[in-house]
């Protein structure tokens, strides 16, 4: 029997394609010994909807429940725009999400050096730029209650949606954060509208007195409109950014495409690690999206995908040796001046996603 | 009798010394003739808080209320930072915005020429940037109930915001923001997270049939999180881009950094017409805040806040020419090498807050 079992759910568009590279991958390191993966697959999103008319199945929430970590393409396009609400792609993501109680999502924003000039801002800005944004990912108001839209006797409709936050969803992500700054640079941001909204009072209690447990970390307080702002005027002057869901969706998309690495960037989502076991449940998936507009032209960036896997190497399987070999696998072609069209420039080779694939397998 | 009440209101930091600029040039243009305006004065925020303890005494929301226009500085600063909640420098703005109903807040961002290489893009992707936020900025989960910290029996606490949005409150907001689309390129984003949220799945059902009566006005949906993602991209895809008041909160400040003119970017809350007289309320704001670090200097830029006031000769008092000269004046002696510190560059002259205010009345 396998030591470790994977669940591989491609989606949507280009997930598909990029999720094959990673299959690949994983056929490599369980070739050589250095792995011992099982894998399966499952679909979510538009690829469930046409054949099961839901987002996911019982079946496959199952199996991701059961698996040692799952690992996601992408989900959504204009095909499923019209689908009824509770079947659309994305509900597939939340349920995973909340399914799997992975409140840690973590989004690191990392400027590629080879990339520094494909940033919208000036070179100095991000060269070097490694942020890591840390986003709470099951609460909130993507989940909180009421969630409705009401008929009002006018004729006109109410719409509602509740932002709900208790102590001890506050305290494991802060403590995430600060345990992750310490293995950075040990500073972390804490981003809320505490001026404005009482789950970010008790947010920024919380988070305040979590920090007095890490006295060796730095802890600031911003709030997450100066937080955007900040972002675009001086990247480098973060390390670790704690937020909530809303505001972590917003702020990590504008982080991740400051780098000008918005294809290569992966992501982590982690649950509170299981008491008898100590294993926790995770969740990986490539920060861009299904790309409906590339998808099937073998064209996509593999590389978010494949960095992801990296990130289920390290956080799930402690591989930390095999993760950092694949980073730099990527860092390396890269270095070699391969692109995918995504991240072309002039005078670079331009490849498609399973050149580039079998370019970082090659490093490999 | 004067035609026009205006009622000044500094609040904290460096909203005095930049209202002192602006007081100047009202004496300028009722001395010549050209308005005639009878000013009085409020407090708000820490100013307030110091002399009454509280953010704005009733007495100031009733002159605000009964004025033709409201200028307004700036509220806040470390000195506040522990005042009780209900009493915080914030809630006076947020008791304003309420009390004169003022939902339309109108926050251009643009790019002066003068100004292109001052900011963290590439000065290719801001040269010539003109983009207008409209906020929706008096409903949404800033005004919401439930808004409240409960203690749990467990001993921990549950922070609930409640975001509430009814028909008519969008319908309005999305008229003003086409009707100004008309004036301009034509074009609407509307950003949204209709994928997560109930109250944007009505947000996005309303705009659309509001653009149904634009034919002329080219609309397009955004997810707020891409609306982010693109802001930094390619801002100046954007024409006019409306969206509700937490989103607009974000993306507006993302957009003035953007800029690199965030110290001369003014603000204009506007209510709706009085069926009876045709006027509106207003309130006009720069969109920088109180900078306590350098309160008291005379360094502050008054640009900003110089820009508010010709805001409100414009939509206040149709007053076109003479707003379009003040705006013309600042550009010039921004075209003349004046800079404050906030914008300075190598080999400009810097000046500080009164000898900007002059220059800006010099040209008038
Ligand atoms: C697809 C959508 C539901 C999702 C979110 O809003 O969380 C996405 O934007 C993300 O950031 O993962
Ligand atoms: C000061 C604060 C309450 C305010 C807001 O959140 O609306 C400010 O950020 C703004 O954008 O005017």
């Amino acid at each position: 029997m396998a030591t470790h079992t994977l669940f591989l759910i491609p989606g949507d568009g280009i997930g598909t394609e990029i999720m094959a590279e990673v299959e690949k991958i994983i056929a490599w390191t369980n070739s050589e010994g250095l792995t011992d993966f099982a894998t399966d697959q499952g679909l979510a999103g538009g690829a469930a909807y046409d054949r099961h008319q839901v987002a996911i199945t019982e079946e496959d929430v199952a199996k991701a429940k059961a698996a040692d970590a799952v690992i996601f393409g992408a989900v959504g396009g204009p095909k499923w725009d019209d689908v009824p609400y509770e079947h659309r792609p994305e509900a597939a993501l939340l349920r995973l999400r909340k399914e799997l109680s992975v409140f840690a999502n973590l989004r690191p924003a990392i400027c590629y050096p080879a990339l520094a000039g494909a940033s919208a801002l000036k070179r100095e800005l991000v060269e070097g730029l490694d942020i890591l944004i840390v986003r709470e990912l099951t609460g909130g108001v993507y989940f909180g209650e009421p969630k409705e839209i009401v008929d009002l006797p006018n004729g006109q409709k109410r719409a509602v949606d509740t932002q709900v936050y208790e102590t001890y969803e506050i305290d494991r992500i802060a403590r995430v954060a600060f345990d992750l700054a310490r293995t950075r640079k040990g500073l972390v941001h804490s981003a809320d509208k505490k001026n404005v909204m009482k789950s970010g009072v008790l947010w920024d209690e919380v988070v305040r007195s979590v920090a007095k447990d890490y006295p060796d970390v730095q802890f600031q307080h911003i709030l997450a409109d100066n937080a955007a702002m900040q972002l675009v005027r001086n990247p480098k002057q973060f390390d670790v950014m704690v937020t909530d869901n809303l505001f972590g969706d917003i702020l990590s998309d504008a982080a991740a495409m400051l780098t000008g690495s918005l294809g290569m960037l992966p992501s982590a989502s982690l649950g509170a690690p299981d008491p008898a076991t100590g294993k926790r449940k995770a969740f990986y998936e490539p920060v861009h999206g299904s790309a409906p507009d590339i998808a099937g032209k073998g064209v996509a960036n593999p590389i978010a995908m494949i960095a992801s896997f990296a990130m289920a190497l390290r956080y799930s399987f402690g591989m930390t040796e095999l993760a950092g070999k694949v980073e730099a696998a990527i860092a390396g072609v890269l270095g070699d001046g391969l692109r995918t069209a995504d991240i072309g420039e002039d005078n670079r080779r331009t490849v498609g996603t399973q050149e580039m694939g079998a370019a970082i397998l090659g490093k490999l």
